[in-house]
């Protein structure tokens, strides 16, 4: 692999970091359309009810309100983001099932009129009983949130590779331990919003969203208003945070587009921060109980995993969430023989949804605080355990990955070197502690019903660069991380790129962003693009030059024979020269990827590739708890990360930073409190996430690998480094204070509680 | 040709009817980014003067205003819409040369607060004697407006074509006679407007602009700003008519650009009707005497044409308007012999520009007017001469033109029998009268520099079809027209078709809306990118039916062997097939088109074809003048047109309704009335073009010719028609009163003089 490279792998700021710091940037709310009019959503106020009857005739009286629509109204048709999931209207038709559940729409003149008229539409409800326990939830007996599904659990997965009941007769020593995650929010800082335009004469919509996945937020729009989806444009303005929390279809989309569809004119939904909070998605509480069988110096033998996910009201994402924890058992670790039980479970609350991570945050934290609890009860140290279990590259694997590079076990030493392992492990005085934690991750899935990243590569006779690609940048940085990909393949400066991303009316398709897989998928579909054009100016120049196109290469927008950079014409040379020659023609290059697998997809199979390539990190972590309030403080972050070769240094860190926050959220702070179904901190103020004040001392550590598959050698940086800070934070509390905490956060109620204890004892 | 034809020829309203209709399209001053500010201009008060100081510290210290820039503050380069013809600055630098000259600009947080700034703004003007007549002008001594121009006659352009003088002493009569045509407004309903956005991290300009021209636009910003021209977007919103006066480069482009970049927040310029009428551009004034020498029979043996344009006090368009009246004296009539000599005259006026027919209409007036007067001293009927002296498809062409398909013989015998000429001319009571006029248009002018049209068309898993073509579309619908054309040619229906047209960001080179190129130049750049898009899903569907590519064809979303239409897949079940295939691609194809020409442009050249094809037509006009008010109404209008295989029949009558509006005010209503340079008239109101009361009864006539060279047979519509409706009514006038008329317009006032005058007589 070439690697005398001059774009990719510089720490090229963020595109358009300067529109946005000046606010310049255009979120789908900046928008204004003329004539627009402001829709609100009405929100069941009750955890579980029939509806009996709804009068909206007051609403639709008040002066300024255009309309109001409910779940009669519209399509029967359910939503879901799995089509094998689809449990969900866009508005309740007969029953509501959480506090927040969206029961009505009404669109005004403006947002208070809009407001206003809510208070004027009357619902009868007939209240049912409700459950809020997953583990209530499943007994035979408890309230039915869905008719014919039993227990309430509406995904089961049973998964078996080896053969467990052997290999835990043969283990030296079994452990079983329980575990809690609690129910986070992903709180991106833009809320979720939607504006929607309908040309009556066309037939055309055009729905504007702060969507991750505008793609498939254009099939299901066509869905639930049953309508074709080309004749849906989705265009995706700037995102401010999703971290899953935008995968879905939301009230606010398929309302927009009904209402501009039934009055004509723009419409346009914004979700305050409580909406954000109760009706919307957040992480999956979860139940966990890992047994795991090691031999005397550490070895995994095997695993029996069973995870209890309370899902709130709806599937959203289930069955690929509890299919994700079970894979995700199987990286970094060498688990020879797993047994895998995951019940995904309804309750009269908040909706679980996808969120960085997506089920694995979770499972981790099971399984490297009880690896660590293993560690300790044969003593073997925590480091040494993690090495001594970690996959390796071009090894076999039990469900059947291919691993082309792997710097796990690297990761693991150097995290512990960098953190002070030797020196400080069981060494340092009361109240102060370290930890570790590893962790991996997919960079996107192999082959989803072939929904392949599709790009378009332009090039002008004035030099400039014009890429159309369907990914969605979100804030991460996708369209800088592309455009550095196309920048070096074409040979030419980053400020010559222009990139127009996530549009479904220009762009070619791309299935989004999620599962990490943008810079991988979509990099690679703008590489094989850039090269197509690149070929057809090469073709042109090598005619002029009288050389090979095989001996061209293409760097800092200069062409010219290999090894004689003195030779040759720049690129806005070449390329006005192109257009001047007979037939001048648009240069246009095509690239597409995805994933090679033999089937549509392999997420709900036996074995096979689950992903292109896999991340690997470890982190950890330097506590100090104050023995007094039970503050927990995290010192120091160092993670060691194989994200392959970053094709932007800056961008991994700022995703790595980010993914230390929110793991130190989901370790310390976050917690979405539901009482009797009703969230009691929905705002920023009361659910309390780390800010600036909290951050850590952060150290990142790179582990190069070079791997074949993606683009110049990159892996996913946005998700891997989440799993890990929660269980390296909470084993490093372990070290400082001798306790071992099974359920998360570690408030400070919680520490308090158990030194008390402790004493006691 | 392919004559069974699907979407091509039928009546397909236009694409952005509907949001027009109701307010929701989106024109420039539609469009709000956050943190907008609004900027004016400061325009001269004086005809001409020395700029000897400009004091701004009054206005920049007004609560609100946030920049002010005059001309010694921006780049020292010239502008002109024609590299040959720079002379203007985008703000004076040292002079102004007319009322209405822009001097100084300034931008505020709203635009009351940027008016009020103008009136802070203290300039110290040395006036300097003025020169408002072209004939004035030329004489020596006269004003001298720009240095070094001798006789402020800019560009001079004499050509002879065959023996003039020997043609004349073999002609049986000589006429000489002697015309005007007054200046007039293109009065675009939607004013000029400007919004720039300027990311200082890139350095990326973004310029919304009311233009006809986005990629010139860009080159002209570029390089007024001295910034690279892969640093500026320009994106064309929907365009509320141009007419030719935006195609320039105006103060509101640079200046948004300019505050944009100098302020760091978008920045935004509309221009009241006052502006668009005083400092944009209008048509030219002309003097022009024509003498002809004809044979008995009413042969043209000869032409001596001699033209002085005003134009005001800069080029603008100046050397194109001058070349282009001398070309289109050789269509639609045979003139063996032609000496022309054309004058660009500068006058402390305001400037002429490029209008619909572009320097032509005041040629035809003479041209069309003089072949009655002709016709009428030598005794052959007017419809008679248009006859005898057509050219006609094939024959040789004395400036080179090639006429692959001509119906202009057939048009003018079409159009006096729907106006009843033998019935009626000379036979109908006193005040009443018919007349008739023809006239030729290129469709586009061959090779422009290279600058081809390019497209490019996406086809999607949806079925859906996304164009991007560089086209713009400023109202006449030339989205729809390329919309129909890549239907057809990919056998789609017109809703399948979704066309981004006209960002220099996303859409291919295209030279941009101006001499009626538009259908034949981008329309077949769309249709070669719809050949090859189509092309390749053909490749894929011969496959697997087995099929030839070459007996494939696709028609209303089928895809079939010729022949058997039962047969074959659908083009979305094709579609979709292609993207679930081994390797899913975006379909992309690219098309691109130029008119060939040996070299980069015959405009200025002795001879050679001057355009792809022309179009042909004739127009015959019923008057009826009150000889009480001297009041004439236009009773009908009769058009014979052969615009080839019309893509869009009711677009086409459009710009036929259109033509004979501009005709009329030509010849009746419109004047821009200028006392001492200063323009008395700059409001619809008191301009007053014609409006509805005064519509005719118009009657379209189709002449059919099937052009080789044109997308499916078609020719131009935009601008021929508006040629020759002027002499029409002007040549009917005299019929009905006897009196000939050798000025624009034919007010009641000059109709009340000529027919006091006649009674004298």
């Amino acid at each position: 692999m070439e690697k005398d490279l001059n774009v990719v792998g510089t720490r090229v700021p963020m595109l358009d970091a300067a529109l946005k710091a000046k606010g310049a940037a255009l979120f789908t709310d900046d928008l204004v359309l003329p004539g627009m009019l402001y829709g609100k959503i009405l929100r069941s106020p009750v955890a579980h009810a029939k509806i009996i009857n709804i009068d909206t005739s007051r609403a639709e009286k008040l002066p300024g309100v255009k309309g109001v629509v409910t779940g009669k109204d519209i399509p029967d048709r359910q939503y879901g983001i799995v089509p094998m999931a689809k449990d969900e209207y866009v508005l309740a038709r007969d029953k509501v099932r959480y506090i927040g559940d969206d029961v009505a729409a009404v669109c005004a003149i403006d947002p208070e009129i809009a407001e206003e008229a809510l208070e004027l539409i009357s619902v009868e409800y007939e209240e049912l009983p409700a459950v809020f326990d997953p583990l209530e939830a499943i007994k035979d007996g408890a309230p039915v949130i869905h008719d014919g599904v039993k227990n309430n659990t509406s995904f089961f997965i049973k998964k078996e590779f080896g053969d467990v009941a052997q290999a835990f007769a043969q283990s030296d020593a079994v452990f079983e331990d329980t575990f809690y995650s609690q129910p986070v929010n992903h709180a991106p800082l833009e809320p979720h919003a939607a504006l929607a335009q309908f040309d009556p004469l066309s037939g055309d919509l055009t729905v504007w969203s702060s969507t991750q996945i505008p793609f498939f937020l254009r099939r299901n729009l066509s869905n639930t208003l049953q309508i074709p989806e080309s004749k849906v444009r989705v265009i995706k303005p700037k995102v401010g945070g999703g971290f899953g929390q935008k995968i879905d279809l939301f009230a606010k989309d398929f309302c927009a587009a009904w209402f501009a569809m039934q009055l004509g004119r723009p419409v346009k939904f914004l979700y305050d921060r409580e909406e954000v909070f109760i009706s919307t998605r957040q992480r999956h509480p979860m139940y966990i109980t890992v047994k795991t069988g090691v031999k005397k110096d550490g070895t995994i033998l095997a695993q029996d995993f069973r995870a209890h996910a309370d899902g709130g009201a709806y599937n959203s994402t289930a069955p690929t969430m509890i299919a994700l924890s079970c894979f995700f058992l199987m990286i970094p670790y060498h688990v020879p023989n797993l047994v895998y039980e995951g019940s995904h479970i309804y309750t009269n609350k908040p909706v679980g949804g996808a969120m960085r991570g997506h089920g694995i945050p979770q499972a981790r934290f099971a399984v490297e605080r009880q690896l660590d609890m293993i560690a300790d009860r044969i003593g073997v140290d925590p480091a040494e355990i993690r090495i001594k279990n970690s996959i390796h590259a071009g090894e076999p694997h039990s469900a059947g990955f291919v691993i082309n590079t792997c710097g796990f076990s690297e990761s693991v030493a150097k995290a512990a070197e960098a953190i002070g392992w030797q020196q400080k492990r069981g060494k340092l005085p009361l109240g102060r502690g370290v930890g570790l934690a590893g962790a991996s991750f997919p960079s996107g899935v192999s082959n989803m019903s072939h929904i392949s990243s599709g790009a378009v590569v332009q090039l002008g006779r004035d030099g400039a660069v014009n890429v159309l690609s369907g990914a969605a940048d979100i804030g991460q940085g996708a369209e800088t991380v592309i455009s550095q990909i196309v920048a070096e393949e074409l040979g030419v400066r980053i400020e010559d790129i222009r990139i127009t991303a996530a549009d479904t009316g220009i762009t070619p398709l791309d299935p989004g962003t999620f599962g990490s897989g943008v810079t991988v998928r979509a990099g690679n579909a703008a590489r094989l693009a850039a090269i197509s054009a690149k070929n057809k100016i090469f073709e042109f120049v090598a005619e002029k030059m009288e050389a090979n196109v095989a001996d061209l290469v293409a760097r800092d927008r200069q062409i010219y024979v290999k090894g004689s950079p003195e030779t040759g014409m720049s690129m806005p040379e070449a390329l006005k020269a192109y257009q001047y020659a007979d037939l001048p023609m648009p240069i246009v290059g095509r690239g597409s990827w995805m994933a090679p697998a033999s089937e549509p997809t392999t997420l709900f199979k036996e074995d096979g590739n689950f992903a292109p390539n896999y991340s690997f990190m470890t982190q950890a972590a330097e506590v100090e708890v104050d023995l007094k309030t039970g503050k927990v403080k995290l010192l120091k972050m160092v993670t060691a990360h194989d994200c392959g070769q970053p094709i932007n240094p800056m961008l991994v860190e700022g995703q790595l930073e980010g993914s230390v926050v929110g793991g130190m959220g989901q370790a310390l702070y976050e917690d979405v409190i539901v009482e009797k179904g009703q969230v009691m901190n929905p705002s920023f103020l009361d659910y309390g996430f780390p800010t600036f004040l909290e951050m850590p001392q952060i150290e990142a550590i790179e582990v190069e690998t070079d791997d074949p598959i993606g683009p110049f050698g990159a892996k996913e940086a946005g998700e891997g480094t989440q799993l890990s800070p929660a269980p390296a934070i909470v084993n490093a509390v372990y070290d400082a204070i001798g306790v071992d905490f099974m359920e998360l956060p570690l408030t400070p109620e919680k520490i308090l509680g158990a030194l008390e204890k402790k004493k006691k004892e």
